[in-house]
């Protein structure tokens, strides 16, 4: 069984990010350097970036909603 | 009527993308520079970015599929 050298951007997520506090969102399908989505959000202010956890809630809905705003 | 200075990072958009090229997603929530939600897609092998229409169906789906894969 080949073990891929995994090298995943996160190690711990966050369930929950305060929408005014985002100022970019970037999400990362799923690749051979790393086997699971993930979700790197960066906040405003230079206050740098959190990992979000794609299973929550606030991933799916937040998106969803933020992709249909216009 | 205050004409507020728009920057927007996308102006003309694809409605879709061949997933296998996607390296990377970003999402920017509309904000004072832009009043319209913003997704610029990077693609893989240096192959640069493309703007993402987000009301295309494949932004809708692709993304609400990507985050739920794990």
């Amino acid at each position: 069984q080949k073990t891929s050298v995994q090298r995943c951007l996160c190690k711990g997520e966050v369930n929950m990010v305060r929408v005014q506090r985002i100022e970019k969102i970037e999400v990362y399908p799923a690749s051979p350097s790393c086997d699971n989505v993930e979700i790197v959000v960066t906040l405003k202010n230079g206050a740098g970036q959190k990992c979000l956890n794609p299973e929550s809630n606030f991933a799916k809905n937040y998106i969803k909603r933020a992709i249909k705003k216009r």
